[in-house]
């Protein structure tokens, strides 16, 4: 039995099926889950603490005087606990027997009992309202967040029952979703929350139960957004507009819509629940309008890092080909959120893109979101940081571009906990057939029948060896492995000789009758190079990024000679892009370097636009170009782990 | 004496000093004041009875109920009825005698006699505190608005005055400065208005009492700035994040700082102010901070229409160089502050730059805020709208950039107006020795002991007369010319003669002795240009904008071959530039036609970005750019009157 974060039903419609077994034990993102393990999760309960979590909890359940009141800044506290508890859950379904482990499962049970003590008699479960007036329950659906807590509750309570077997908290989500189940529907509370959750929620404790009112429900949510339930939202007397239909998913049916919009972590939530439907329903027309946003989202709203969500204003989407570098919000629990969704999607259609998609927002702007000693977060993930930004004057609170232990909104941080924690889950899958790697981590996966053990030092080094452990004995068995889009240039061998097979759409599949031990080595071409914008895209216009395999550069300023303002440069056409892995640096990593040109002019007078007919020199500055100077990028997802200052990702040609 | 807003004390220590007449008699502007003064100025009253803000002033007076509260959303709707009997008082001083000038003026005694019965007993006015809590006065100076409220008060008893020669509100607002007097300053409350605004009234006020308390006080205010009064602000539960101390400018004192920051309407009209007292006491360190801070504005942080504010996140000024095209805020109240700065430090210096930017100001991110009939607005104006955008599912309420009849904050509407209706005096100034003409219309103009009368085309036609009509008999006279920026290629005559003087630091001075009626023409080149963004304008880099004078021009789709994708062309390098007269456009404008290249490959796949080395198209699409279509560029004021579509100023190369 799968302890992944998807279990599908036996009935379910998906072209995929989640690998019934999978750990991830060297590499980068073994790495990255140690920290995660030994620093975060750690951390969490102490965080949670401090930041009144826990407080609402005992207060709630008569443990604590109530007097005070409920703490936070935001009605949604208790989904941090809960999402901390998911991820503790998934880390404990990772094994582990020392004292480490056995204080997280510690820690788990406590907070666990914690959450069962605050529940009402009736299954309801929210401290912002049971600590207020009890008659305000269900009310503010546009911004009460109950639903969205009563699915972060299920999620957590299925992930704690497939990690230890143990029925007390699935019992405290099945009592709060049958009170949800008794309270909306059709004759009954006919809205919709604002903030997406239940319908992804709904659909695991529907796997993990049995119970089909739940699957039932989470179709409903999905099929009643964009009927008007919400609206624009309440009249408030805020300075800020009413954020409007969109922002909640509310202006335009899901099987109807041709865009992605509004708030970007509720459209992706929205669609992540939306895909779990599709694949327990094998609901076509609903699967075919989530191709189309996944597309909308893809060619149209996502930052070269993978990051989404292009306003600030709103956390929101913008327009077609609106990515600016600098303001892009991109959230971090955006890029998780989109990882669910892509992963939903790869299992539902079998198609490589979606993953491709997944490798870059895992490496890049979902991993930014932690730092390297997994103490400090960001909740946005901009491409960019001016010389001025960098003072850190302009952002403040939980949108500063510099990294902070918590946040006021804590969301950001246990999503990253359950998604690293969940990790091995996104690495694989199976079908009647054979067996699909999607990423490549060295560790150990079973899925369609066999197993395979993958080594390979990606992302730093391009070759990938993949051992067939077991494959059905007397019959043709299939490893499939996902070519990136970058890699056309792939060589692959099986027992030493080069295969025939070429990759299509995505896949190298490898049809064989397998001997066990047999290996695979696919060899990823990992030279530095170029990559240019869609013409569309105005805000990078002129301007190049660095990629090495599946990681975006950044230019940051540390790494670079002392006084060099990174506004002032540009990249020299054919200049060589170098490859150097320096152990030492941010905990290790291939920088690249290069010589770029330096702009000499100072600020040109009090106008900063000039006559420009043709010969003046165009974007670099022309004539002004003169100096050369070398220049070092890192991995984006490395930014922000030293002093403070300017970065940035997209550098004019 | 000077009806217009400035009217230095005699004391005053300026390098110039207003006009002390001024009429606006032809032309551009001179249409544009018609549709102020037979449109927008008449329908303000009923606007302001719709909006709840006369039924305030009712209420506070005891004329009405006052059980139904206080109406409207925002503390400072007062300051909506302060700021149209402002304008509506600059426009009786342009004279006019008809029936519409007579119920213009029937309608300015009625409202001033509405604030005046509104009015506290110990001078207090704002109906939001008095129709609210009474102890809650002056206890809010983050949001209340109260001393903002009192400042537009003050400025238009002082337009009142001036137009009227009438005292009643001129006693209210001295009343009620006397108020803010005994209430604020050293050893009383020390705390300063979170939007400034007073200050310019105080000293504005000073000018017409010659109460020195008022010049006093204003200087406190200015200084008292940055010291930490308001700080970061209160805490709030809402989501969004504390603005900062930077929002209202008290995060560093004025004097000191080198940068624009915060909301940008805050910071202009706190400069305004400062300029204010910087003429009136002679403070030349203050005047230093001001030319510092409006050279880093111009430099880094304005749009090529003039206007400011980046970010429609706080309504606030970016980092350097950070200007969006599509996502610029640029609310038009900025752009009417950013002329009053402007203005008030062309006074101060007499240094013809802060009248080249105000020029490029009014006629473009200015004039853009009303529609052509003078009955819809825009709050926010951007330099790009996307066809996605046009649609308008993303932007909703004030910040739309679709045309409004009236806003929920309506702080723009009678911005426009009061400008629009005082405009006349911002053309020119004079000195002991001559007259400087800053703007060209058509109209008569007296300053410096002289008198001129202008006649021009412009900014269609580029031949500018100027007749002297007085001069000094038996000495010399100076009359200067402002040459804008984009203008090298002039040319002047006096007596139809070539003059031998050539511009010096924008200004072609021609020192004479002037015989009445002699004639000088001064002739500007006005061929379309395109104009380049300095190469650190990252939002805009590989554009190029279509100007002509001092036009600024966008394409518009209502313009463009059917089914044209705005998003989908370039500027064909070495393309022609016409222009045409288009009297049935718009009003009547010159459009500029050229033939641009038009992209014809599709989205390409899924992701936008792709490899790019050399060689493999660049920015405008390379092989992909086949077609050439004709695009016809209007003048940027003139966009937002027809149906809605696509639109933008910064056009790829």
């Amino acid at each position: 039995m799968s302890t992944g974060p998807i279990r599908l039903s036996p009935a379910a419609h998906t072209a995929l099926r989640p690998a019934t077994a999978a750990r991830i034990t060297g590499g980068f993102w073994a790495a990255r889950r140690r920290v995660n393990a030994e620093v975060s999760l750690p951390q969490g309960p102490d965080r949670l603490e401090r930041a009144g979590n826990l407080a609402n909890l005992r207060a709630a359940a008569g443990a604590a005087p109530a007097e005070s009141g409920f703490r936070g800044d935001f009605p949604f506290q208790d989904s941090d606990v809960h999402k901390w508890l998911e991820a503790a859950s998934w880390q404990l379904a990772d094994g582990g027997e020392g004292p480490a482990a056995k204080e997280l499962s510690r820690q788990v049970e406590r907070l666990a009992g914690m959450v069962a003590a605050a529940q009402a008699e009736d299954g309801y479960l929210q401290t912002h309202y049971q600590l207020g007036p009890d008659a305000r329950r269900w009310t503010e659906p546009h911004w009460g967040h109950e639903l969205y807590c009563a699915g972060h509750l299920l999620q957590a309570a299925v992930a704690h029952h497939r990690a230890t077997g143990r029925e007390e908290l699935l019992e405290v989500a099945v009592r709060c979703a049958d009170l949800v189940d008794a309270t909306f529907g059709p004759g009954k509370d006919e809205t919709v929350c604002g903030h997406p959750e239940i319908e992804t929620a709904l659909v695991e404790l529907y796997r993990e139960t049995g119970e089909r009112r739940y699957l039932d429900l989470a179709r409903y949510f999905v099929d009643r957004r964009g009927q008007g339930s919400l609206g624009d939202g309440p009249e408030d007397r805020s300075a800020g507009p009413r954020p409007g239909a969109a922002y909640w998913q509310d202006h335009v049916r899901l099987r109807e819509a041709t865009a992605v919009a509004g708030h970007a972590v509720r459209q992706l939530y929205l669609l992540a629940g939306a895909a779990d439907v599709a694949a327990e329903t094998g609901d076509a027309e609903l699967r075919d309008a989530l191709v189309r946003l996944w597309e909308d989202m893809a060619a149209t709203k996502t930052h070269l890092t993978g990051g989404v969500g292009s306003r600030h204003e709103l956390e929101s989407f913008g327009d077609a080909y609106e990515l600016p570098p600098d303001r892009a919000y991109a959230e971090t629990c955006a890029a998780v959120a989109a990882v669910h969704f892509g992963w939903r999607m790869a299992l539902l259609t079998g198609d490589a893109r979606y993953s491709d998609l997944v490798e870059r927002t895992l490496f890049n702007g979902f991993a930014s979101g932690v730092s390297l000693d997994g103490e400090r977060w960001l909740y946005v993930n901009p491409l960019q940081v001016r010389q001025d930004g960098a003072s850190g004057q302009a952002t403040a609170g939980d949108q500063s571009t510099h990294r902070t232990p918590w946040f006021r909104c804590a969301c950001c941080p246990p999503n990253v906990m359950r998604l690293l924690a969940s990790l091995p889950h996104y690495m694989a899958s199976g079908d009647a057939g054979g067996l699909q790697l999607h990423q490549y981590a060295s560790g150990s996966y079973e899925a369609g029948g066999g197993a395979v053990r993958v080594g390979t030092g990606y992302p730093w080094e391009g070759r990938i060896a993949v051992v067939v452990d077991r494959a059905p004995r007397d019959a043709d068995w299939t490893l499939s492995l996902r070519i990136p889009h970058w890699a056309a240039a792939y060589e692959a061998t099986v027992g030493g000789e080069p295969v025939a097979e070429r990759a299509e759409n995505g896949w190298l599949r490898l049809r064989r009758r397998w001997r066990p031990g047999e290996t695979v080595v696919l060899s990823l071409p990992l030279d530095a190079r170029l990559t240019r914008p869609d013409p569309r895209v105005d805000a990078v216009r002129g301007c190049a990024a660095i990629e090495r395999g599946p990681l975006v550069y950044c230019l940051e300023q540390p790494d670079q000679p002392a006084g060099l303002r990174l506004d002032d440069i540009a990249l020299a056409p054919g200049a060589a892009l170098g490859a150097e892995h320096r152990p030492e640096l941010l905990g290790g990593v291939t920088v690249i370097t290069s010589r770029a040109l330096r702009r000499t002019a100072p600020r040109d007078g009090w106008w900063p636009y000039r006559d420009g007919g043709e010969g003046t020199g165009g974007d670099t500055g022309g004539a002004e170009t003169a100096a050369r100077v070398p220049v070092t990028a890192i991995p984006y997802y490395a930014w922000a782990n030293r002093e403070r200052g300017a970065m940035r990702v997209w550098i004019p040609v």
